[in-house]
């Protein structure tokens, strides 16, 4: 079904504007008719375009009434503008139909929304990484999907079943997790991650996103008080170190402990370097699992990696986990 | 005169002994005493030893009865202690006169210390950057300061100052403001800023430190609440849009504006990119003064850099500044 899908660029420039094109090009292809924000291109410093420019282009986006608006891409520039978002004008375009969808710095957004609303958005793909990859081969487009053949498979049917409010959830596999690794966790995780451990979450909103970003709303009016939820991260060039040191922060700040899960997507884009003599994103992942009772589960497709599930920020969900396998149930989101 | 000085590690392990051993050394050479922890060398992943030997080692130089408890080195594993430190036994080690100096990953205790029971630390020098140097004027050493002829003198002799008790505040220069730069923050800071700008900030807690590690507090318990003080921020390695990230959330949460005066110390080891296309940290300084009625200094000598000052955390100060330059004066911090 054709759907009406406004793109705009409320954080960094685009400068890739080959990848743009090829995104409207397939979004396009697939069906839809596709309206480009009159500043989607606009370039002031690396924002597109200045403060004024960007909360304008977010006005629109929520006056298209589009089915969907979808970011060009993140960067960086929402977390400086949130206190000049109308934030009812957003909620009113979504109430109305309007999906909002993005990823990275749309966290910032997404979580503002949530705080100031509580309305809905989509975590999911941006224009040009999503779209807008090369369907050549030998093409590295510098969007980490280089050698990549064309948009992927199970982000553009997770992307219809979105547009078309007909999908119920994403399933999973998780890591397969080692004796070593467990025998450092509690044995209250253990039992959990073993391959009988078999458990439901009911009714825990789901929300999260970009790890950074989310904590860079700690202690701000934009970060939203979601207990009993269910939190997702992902993140993209952080050293393990550093993703340890924002889950502390959660951590310390009582975040993590007051959710129903923890989910841990994607975490790409680091080096290791020699100083860590071991440390890595596993013992990352051992240290806040013996820090916690919540279950901290791996693995789910997404970040800032081709093959990624949409999510519903704000959305009150399911989690079923079957030893590795894991599910997530949203069911209609738009049916109640 | 000659002091007892601990020397204690707990946060990344030290990988450069030589330059271990050149600090202790140097201390030596001026006459002062200089234990050696038994941990100080240990060394379990990228950590100076697991968690309890560094909370161990914490609470021995709490126990040392030392003039001055210095840290070897900074990096990463403070913050996920916190919870752990046995913060009345410092806060009574402090209270019989032992000194504890530091920085960057250090920002975390002293500000937890600060938050948990109002005791005055020091920002300085750790021993492999700041007493290790090389005096080999063509080796460098990996810690910022290869080519370096020695220990910084100015350092030295603030460090001096405060093991004898005799350092009554610190004295800079700031950078000279572009007319450019000028015109784009508000007529109340173009103002203060001009060369004719003179004012007087009485009776401010001076706080802060690395920034990335302080606003990794943000929304714990180990974040101290302090209102109308004077601020100091430094970092290095982040790009100034990350920095520019940090300092907005501290401007959202409402702690810059409680201040009486923020005051920027040096923000070194980043590098612009192309996308940047201008934005740089003189914008970072311009968008924060154009968002702040609270004056914003800058070149504040601290931070990842061989010339730099000590500072009192969490000690009651006045700051004068008259035209660019720039005074902080604390008295004599320990004569009352």
């Amino acid at each position: 079904m054709k759907k009406h899908i406004y793109i705009f660029s409320p954080s960094g420039a685009v400068r890739d504007k080959a990848a743009f094109r090829r995104g409207v090009k397939r979004l396009q292809a697939l069906g839809h008719e596709v309206e480009i924000d009159e500043a989607a291109l606009a370039s002031h410093q690396r924002f597109a375009g200045d403060d004024a420019t960007r909360l304008a282009a977010i006005d629109r986006a929520a006056a298209s009434g589009a089915d969907v608006a979808m970011i060009s891409r993140g960067g960086y520039g929402l977390t400086r503008i949130l206190p000049g978002i109308h934030y009812k004008r957003v909620a009113k375009a979504i109430e109305k139909g309007t999906q909002f969808v993005g990823l990275s710095d749309f966290t910032a957004f997404q979580l503002a929304v949530l705080a100031r609303s509580g309305s809905v958005t989509w975590a999911g793909p941006s224009l040009c990484e999503g779209f807008g990859v090369s369907d050549r081969a030998d093409v590295a487009d510098g969007h980490g999907a280089g050698g990549q053949n064309g948009p992927d498979d199970i982000m553009e049917a997770c992307f219809d079943d979105m547009i078309q409010g007909q999908g119920e959830g994403a399933g999973w596999r998780q890591a397969k997790e080692r004796e070593s690794d467990l025998a450092q966790v509690s044995a209250f995780h253990a039992r959990r991650l073993g391959d009988a451990a078999n458990f439901k979450v009911d009714d825990g909103v789901l929300w999260g996103g970009n790890l950074a970003v989310l904590c860079s709303l700690l202690g701000t009016p934009f970060f939203p008080a979601v207990k009993d939820g269910i939190l997702f991260l992902e993140d993209v060039g952080e050293h393990p170190y550093r993703i340890e040191r924002m889950l502390t922060q959660l951590l310390h700040a009582g975040v993590l402990a007051q959710q129903k899960a923890i989910v841990l997507g994607q975490f790409t884009g680091y080096k290791l370097v020699p100083h860590d003599k071991g440390f890595k994103l596993q013992s990352v992942i051992n240290w806040l699992r013996s820090q916690l009772k919540v279950p901290v589960l791996s693995n789910l497709p997404f970040g800032h990696v081709p093959t990624k599930v949409l999510l519903p920020v704000g959305q009150a969900c399911d989690l079923v986990v079957q030893g590795r396998d894991a599910l997530l149930l949203w069911g209609h989101a738009h049916a109640d």
